[in-house]
């Protein structure tokens, strides 16, 4: 598939979005509350940095299609990019620099490449479909999952402890009662920790399509596994879990699913 | 009180620290638990950065006492040293740069200084007494806490949403029910966050001395109020509760004593 970006490509455009979001972290914002209920704060920040990916995209990329979550669909076509200009903006409006620019593309609906972009502390972790790599302060290392053998010995995440009631609220805490630590409001990066080798499981209710697809090609060119409940690739979002290992994922499956 | 260190020296432990800490981030530790029936890691890291800001302690401040989370007390003076080489060794071993190395100094049992130091991004916020500072990525900014005008609008954190119980737990969860958002997991990169004016309330219960000894400055510095819940100063540790303003000290205050 000729039509995959390269990592230079990918560069760009989270160093497009840096230049939107960085100036705004941290600062006095504006925040909307998209939806009055929930809190869901969409900045400027968010608007801006989805603008200038889909510009360097449309640019570059004129017939592909692109779902950003801030401005919806522009067109249609077998390469989609899924943009998520601030995921984590929660943990960008409390000053926490774990938020990431999300920026994937699919190919007949499976994800291809990807990059998750922090950068106030200035990491990329990225793939092109040939291994994932990260570059950040430490240098450049190829991201690898890490194999702890058993869920007595894994690290699990999910964002917010608060959002599972009645029977999923019961098998989320069968399933932190059966692991060595569990952490929570992490978004992006405890996935992008997961492809690094230092989180085991992560699991997430409810996500969209462009909170997850350009994390899944990190998980699985890191060599984990990501799907959705039900067993099914997770491009469409939904309620999603990453594993390191197929036994960890089968073990977990079986205690989500119960 | 010629014994306040100088923003100089507080770096220089930091760096000695830092030394010891980033090698050994995100690579695969020997975790040893500390106490066995709950998860409380001690790395070789935290052993080492001890030791080298002990070290640098005794040459300069031969006479001042100092307490480290791992080796414990050494000598007896109105000065006295307060040392955490690794705040959030949970955050250290997931991968997460949002613990810190929290360096803090008392005379007469009053913190006078303090630094905390988070060496992977290349933050360190600090106070020797005249206003709180943050230098990292984006440059020297002067610490100060926000004013959001009532609980309605604030911004609460806690490391472990799980280590409430009964009463305890029925009073945080009517401390989350009045605020806009409450954030889980940060440990002293909270308290940073509230002293720079992106977090309004943190409360932890059960903190030891060197967890908040070198925070307090930092938030009084930054204008804000750090107590424990019956109202005394906090270098003793017990449960410590942070706000950015008087007002939101006392309503939090009095939810969290009902």
């Amino acid at each position: 598939m000729s039509q995959i970006p390269t990592r230079e490509f990918l560069f760009r455009l989270a160093a497009a979005a840096a230049a939107e979001t960085l100036p705004r972290f941290r600062q006095k914002l504006v925040v909307d509350n998209k939806i009055a209920a929930d809190f869901d704060p969409v900045t400027e920040a968010d608007r801006e940095a989805e603008r200038a990916i889909v510009s360097l995209i449309q640019t570059e990329f004129p017939q592909h299609a692109i779902l950003g979550e801030e401005f919806g669909e522009h067109g249609n076509d077998r390469a989609r990019w899924v943009i998520d200009p601030i995921d984590g903006t929660r943990l960008f409006i409390s000053g926490v620099p774990a938020w990431g620019t999300l920026i994937g593309m699919t190919y007949d609906g499976v994800a291809q490449a990807g990059i998750m972009s922090q950068p106030y502390i200035g990491e990329n972790f990225w793939t092109v479909g040939e291994g994932a790599f990260l570059e950040g302060p430490g240098g450049q290392s190829k991201l690898a999952v890490r194999d702890v053998g058993s869920l007595a010995g894994a690290t699990l995440t999910t964002t917010n402890p608060r959002m599972f009631a009645g029977k999923a609220k019961e098998r989320f805490e069968a399933l932190e009662a059966e692991v060595q630590l569990t952490r929570f409001g992490l978004d992006c990066y405890a996935f992008a920790m997961l492809a690094a080798g230092h989180v085991d499981i992560c699991f997430e209710a409810g996500l969209k399509p462009y909170d997850i697809v350009a994390l899944i090609p990190l998980i699985e060119q890191a060599g984990g596994i990501i799907t959705t409940l039900s067993g099914e690739r997770a491009e469409n979002g939904g309620d999603v879990l990453a594993a390191a290992t197929p036994k960890l994922h089968s073990q977990v499956l079986e205690i989500l699913n119960r």
